[in-house]
């Protein structure tokens, strides 16, 4: 079988005009990638109805398959389903089925159904309906000339749960004819991109056949290592410890290892918990590290002392330390997280204490940050100089404070 | 004159494979979207010579202005300067000015000159060639059919820079001639996309010219209005007030106020201060209201007790309350906002205790959120119930627990 032509399209006024970054196609353009079944070419197109059906059907006269994303919901700026039903030449039904499990959803949060609602069950005739039990409106499988249509909604968190439970499977016939292809993600914090290239950037000539890209997503670096054929589980299995010996501590995790819950394994390897005082980050860190099911097992809670007041009167922090350093220094963070350590009752703490901005101060300029990690043997600290706008700082600084703790477990 | 329509193309292979998210058009369009110059359609394109000159003259038909972006470097897979020729119907030629100033920018660096690089000075005939003296491939503006093209490339530190400097201000002639556009974007939470639409659908009839559009960043909810022409200032000053009255306190903000902001505003106009406790959410809510800079005036801080020990120990819930109604109720979260207010001396206390998941327990469901608040007034406590996954859930918790705040104080 040749291979087919797969194409996205996404609608919506929002996609164009800058508000908003279309991630939902770059993460289905990788998972299709991965299963061998590249994207060819992908169109964004206004909430216009004529531009709408025409951009389906220049797709159906060129793609094998077409995933559609976006105006599937109750407003009337979405106009796919009927646009759909144009391209095809078909007529528009009401979809008993697609009513009846919106109208059972709405109820449960107890809200009224609205004639918008109806509209959402209007499906084009001959539309394969595919229930959708993350939001209102239902998946659509149509076919128009000879192109499989899929049509999903724009909803980044009903887009990724149908594609992947319902999309992906539906396009793996045609991946099983497409060549093998394996990918591994190795996620590191605390390396530049330029520095993860130098370190892995020779792999291909040890491993032939192996191929890599990098990807940022701030405050992490990620490198994609990819092989493709027979061998490719094989090669991996032999590449991927070699990159990671090349990475070592900066590599956090693999494939779906977020950061939080690395951080949360080398908790859990110790038997051990943790506290935290949180100055500039607010609760960011607690909140980060909480992100991972079961954290209960090993976070305990945490302080957010953002006044000076607090610092002393609830954690403790003597006054005449903060008078004497400031609250943005190395002694206040230690002393931040020894008493959070002792008050909360937790075999390790973490904190941190810093300039977020948008001004620095008389000592310090925007972006210092001071983390301590205590620990049943001693208190460390370190100082940081974190660039960017207040919310990078804010995060680098979350990952920071973890980080210091899970270097210092896995080599503890 | 009428709209110019204008159309973005990007090409290269890593836009299609997921490896990377193009961030360089979603920027030219918010800038020319503010210069009242809508950008229509948008195209994604592998390096593939036959589809890039079929998308390169279906541009051409269609539109007034295409930007092309990407396929300009040295390498063989670089094809758009071809491509451009091949659609226009020309030849290439060898430019000496970009040769020149490309050799000399590679001898300031210390670089040898490659046969590769030569390619790079190759244009089509009759292309205007504009130096970029960020990078090493020239600018180029050539006419197709009627449509004006311009070509940069897709490295995004070149892309950003010749935009600004170069084709943005060619591009505002047609701004100065294009109609006037302006828009309001109002912010809620609490209110559906499709009550949304409900409350504002009839206002274009009120309004005509005012037309609306939707969006949805969960737990929020934006309305668009948009009016076009002279009289568009004019419009969205009577439109607005009206459509701010629909929604009520629903409406938390407009354009750049976000949701931190918004509640921040509403302590600071009442001068008061802010302490949190939290459980589930473990420092997300603080770490929102924190966003915003200046938070330090009103936030005092907050406790995160995600175990049952440091709710009793270190926020004094009592034990009795805790094993009689259990930590997910509205007993315990109103204990809690009391205990957070006194033990943290603030004017306001908020708290929140509940079930983020992946399990409910046995009295309740995933999902299930206790909010409360307390006052110089006395204390008041709401159940929610939120659908989806434990992301979501601890998000949708986070706004809740300080929207209750903003409602409160914009009615007391």
């Amino acid at each position: 079988m040749a291979e087919a032509r797969i194409e996205l399209i996404a609608t919506g006024d929002e996609l164009l005009n800058g508000s908003i970054v279309d991630t939902n196609s770059p993460w289905l353009m990788g998972q299709l990638e991965g299963l061998g079944l590249p994207v060819w070419r992908k169109t964004m197109v206004r909430d216009d109805r004529g531009a709408l059906v025409e951009t389906l059907r220049m797709a159906a006269s060129r793609s094998d398959v077409v995933v559609v994303s976006g105006g599937l919901g109750p407003t009337s700026d979405d106009l796919t389903a009927e646009c759909a039903a144009e391209a095809a030449g078909v007529g528009m039904r009401f979809d008993e089925g697609a009513f009846a499990s919106l109208e059972a959803r709405m109820r449960a949060r107890g809200l009224a159904v609205s004639a918008n609602n109806r509209r959402q069950a209007m499906v084009p005739e001959g539309a394969e309906v595919i229930p959708n039990r993350h939001g209102t409106a239902p998946m659509l499988e149509l076919r128009i000339q000879q192109a499989r249509f899929f049509f999903l909604p724009g909803v980044p968190r009903e887009y990724f749960a149908l594609a992947a439970e319902e999309l992906l499977p539906r396009l793996s016939a045609l991946a099983r004819a497409a060549p093998q292809r394996r990918t591994i993600l190795l996620r590191c914090y605390g390396l530049p991109e330029s520095a993860l290239d130098q370190k892995l950037a020779s792999l291909p000539d040890s491993f032939p056949g192996l191929s890599l890209a990098y990807r940022t997503t701030l405050p992490e670096n990620h490198a994609k290592l990819t092989a493709t054929g027979p061998r490719a589980e094989a090669l991996l299995a032999e590449a991927v410890p070699e990159a990671r010996r090349r990475l070592g501590l900066d590599c956090f995790g693999q494939d779906d290892e977020t950061f939080s819950r690395a951080v949360g394994n080398t908790l859990l390897d110790k038997k051990a918990t943790l506290a935290l005082a949180e100055s500039l980050t607010a609760g960011r860190a607690a909140a980060l590290l909480a992100e991972t099911p079961g954290a209960s097992r090993y976070l305990l809670g945490g302080l957010v002392v953002y006044s000076e007041r607090l610092k002393r009167e609830l954690l403790g922090v003597p006054a005449d330390l903060l008078a004497e350093h400031g609250a943005v220094s190395l002694e206040v963070a230690e002393s931040m997280a020894s008493q959070a350590r002792s008050r909360l009752g937790s075999d390790y703490a973490v904190a941190c204490t810093g300039l977020a901005g948008p001004e620095g101060d008389e000592r310090h300029p925007v972006g210092t940050v001071m983390t301590a990690l205590a620990s049943p043997s001693g208190v460390t600290s370190r100082r940081h100089l974190f660039m960017g706008d207040r919310e990078r700082i804010r995060e680098f600084a979350a990952y920071a404070t973890l980080d210091a703790l899970r270097r210092s477990l896995l080599t503890s």
